[in-house]
This record gives structure tokens, sequence and C-alpha cells, in this order.
């Protein structure tokens, strides 16, 4: 009889949070996984997130619908078109398709299912680098979520403590891929592109296609997922 | 042409979030009001923030439903019992009612509402007085969800702040009542039972209407809404 860590682990389908999983798993956790499903675009990745955590056989998996009304002003989860053949590499702006407070209300959502799993360690696939231009991405707000968890909840105010664990933040998406190969990671299995073609190939040519294939090519590693088209427009 | 300040008020159709409303009215704010609907005992709440929210001419008035599969172990989300008949005036623990990181969740979908409408305050009608047992209504978890909401957002990463407004928080339920009523809030359209009967009467008996009805009493009122009867059982 085994007495593992209960931990609950973002889970998007993507390369990042799988690769989190990944680092769960190594370091003995219990996972409960945790997805969202906000906007038709997303559906293939709550599929991807299903069969991943099926493979690393966690604990427990949930799906959970995020409500958009209160939403807007982002090519995630409106109409605004989703940028193809931005050059990612010196963007430090707020990109357009950042969803408002998405990792707040995701991180609030895991903190109700750490309470009711037990788990005190919550991951996340946070990254600092790639992702410059996202707050919910940096270091600070991370810590700033983390004390606010600790005041927020009965295993806080009885003094356990609770803690978000992004070990990604401080990689480079090449890092990522090679820590992740490390650990035998099928990334066949996951998906990145914001705007898919209706038979599920990666468009090549969004933000996120275009980090994911850089990182594979600094790597030195080949992305095994199908893509429509390679390279900037 | 008038130019009101935008701000999000959470809006739940009972008494102190009514309350917080009349406050932001009067203080000259363009309220948007965020309702959440996250069980079936709560439909009657969201029907009850629509009216109130219309009678108080708000600019948008939104109902977002909280998908419950995370949570668990609440009387409020699950098949649990509501409490009746308990002794509310001595409480100090963490009551069953309490739902897994609710407000942390609440609040952060009024950040995301706060950052598609441009506000920059949200009301939330916290009370760390006769809701001492959770841990989510207590000044340094406000505080604490105020710093983060401010590394959260792009209107935080720019230097503009989010204040999260609790002009409750230290009230008795008597001095809720009474500044209500010098506000002109008709209590009749608030519904504040958690488990009322199936013609809309409140039960008279559990912790929400046992502290309603002793703040209607220490206020030298009478509550407007329907009993089912009144007292401990």
């Amino acid at each position: 009889m085994s007495h593992t860590r209960p931990a609950v682990v973002l889970l998007s389908g993507g390369l990042d949070s799988t690769t989190v999983l990944a680092i769960a798993r190594r370091d003995g956790y219990e996972v409960n996984a945790l997805s969202f499903s906000y906007g038709q675009r997303h559906d293939r990745e709550i599929d991807a997130a299903r069969r991943i955590a099926s493979s690393y056989g966690v604990a427990r998996h949930e799906a959970v619908t995020i409500d958009l009304r209160v939403f807007g002003g982002s090519a995630l989860t409106s109409d605004i078109a989703v940028p193809k053949g931005r050059d990612v590499s010196d963007a430090t702006d707020v990109p357009i398709t950042y969803v408002p407070a998405r990792n707040t209300i995701f991180l609030s959502y895991a903190l109700a299912f750490a309470e009711v799993t037990h788990a005190r360690d919550i991951f996340i696939g946070v990254n600092a680098v790639d992702y410059s231009g996202y707050p919910d991405c940096r270091p600070e707000y991370i810590h700033a979520f983390e004390r606010m968890a600790n005041l927020a909840t009965r295993a806080g105010a009885e003094g356990n403590t609770i803690t978000i664990r992004t070990p990604l933040i401080h990689l480079t998406k090449a890092q990522i891929i090679a820590l992740g190969m490390s650990l035998g990671v099928d990334y066949s299995m996951t998906t990145s592109c914001y705007d898919p073609s209706a038979t599920g190939e990666a468009c090549g040519q969004c933000d996120a296609c275009q980090l994911r294939l850089a990182g594979f090519s600094a790597a030195g590693a080949t992305d095994p997922i199908a893509y429509a088209r390679v390279g900037r427009a």
C-alpha cells in the first residue's frame, strides 16, 4: 500500500502542462488533474488532456467548463482573429491572446480541488521566459497567489500550507522539451496550436506553434505532431 | 452625459450584496453586477439578483454558471443536509456550509469582468463579524487577493490599481440592515435562506435565516420576507 502525497496538476493537454504532469509523477505525487473547457476551439485540448491523464495513471481527472460570459477582448474566447506570423522573438507587450484573469481563475478552481482532495501542492506550467508578456505568468504573481491561497482556505487557516509549484517558470521552451524527453514524455499526445485545422493539424503560424517549433529546433529534436504549414506567412 | 466610474459588484441577491449594490450606486459608480449560479438551490437567488440589478439600473448584469465538479464536502453544493437550529451566536469553527475557495473563485471572475469593463473597483459583501468562521471573509484574505489581483492583470501590469471594496466587513448584521434602510433598500427583494420551501418561503432555521432574523430584530425592524417557521427547532 503506497502513501503518496496528493497534488493538483493543471493539465491543458499542451506541451508545458504535460511536462509538468510528468515531473509531478516523477516526484511521487498522486495526481488529481484539472482541465478547463472554455470555447469550441479548445475541446480538442480536453480530449488530449484525457488521453494524457489516462496514460499517466492519474487518480482523478476533472474537466471544468468555464463560463465565458464575463470575458471579451481575447482572440482565444471571441471572434478576434488569432495573429499569424507574428515575430514572437521580441514580443514584450501583452499579447491579444491574453484571457483576462485566466490563470487566476484556473488557480482558484485548482485551490478548490486541492481542498477537497487534501492536496497541498498545486502544479502549473506557467513560464516567464517565452510568455513574458503575460502578467499572470510572472513569479511575483505566483507568490502573491500562493500567499492569498494560504489565507483563503480552511487548510491555510489551520496552518497547513498550500504551495504553488511552477517547475517550468525559468526554463526556455527548448529546456522544457529536453527535460520532458528525459522523462519519456510522448509529445505526440500534446496539442499547442491556437487555431488548428478541422482535421486537427496545427497551423504552424500562431504564436504557440512558432514557440513550440522553435523549442523543438533549439532542443535538436523533431516535433512529432502534424502541421498544416511551417514558418511565418 | 455622465462620466461615472465603472465598478464590478458581486450580487448574490441576498441582503448583504444588495446593500453593497446600494452603497456603490450612492457613491456614483456605474455598476456591472456579477452573479453566480452554482446549484439548483440557488436559481432563486439569480432571479432575485436580476430583479435587484434591474431596480438599481445597473449598466450590465451577468450570471455566470460555476461548474461544481471539482467541489464537494459542502452542504450548499452537495447532498449534505443544511444544519438547522444551530446556535450561531458562538460559532467559531469553519461551518460545513463553507464552499471550498468560493470567494476566491467569485473574485477571480470579478477580476476578469473588471478587466473587460475597465473597472478598477470590485465590491464584495463579505463580513468578518457574523461569518468569522469563513477564512475567506477576513480582511487579511481580502488584502492578499487585492495584492495578487494587481500583479495578475494587464491593468495591474500597467500601474493602474484594482481595489477590492468591502464596505460591510466590520459591520454587524443589524448595522448592515440599518445602513441599507437609510439608503432605501427594499429588503423584500432579497433572499438569504440556504433551504427555502418549494414556494420560496425562507426556512427560518438555517444559519443564514437565524443571522438575518436576529439582525432585523437588533435593528428594531421587521424582515419583510415570508418565513415558513421562525426560531430554533
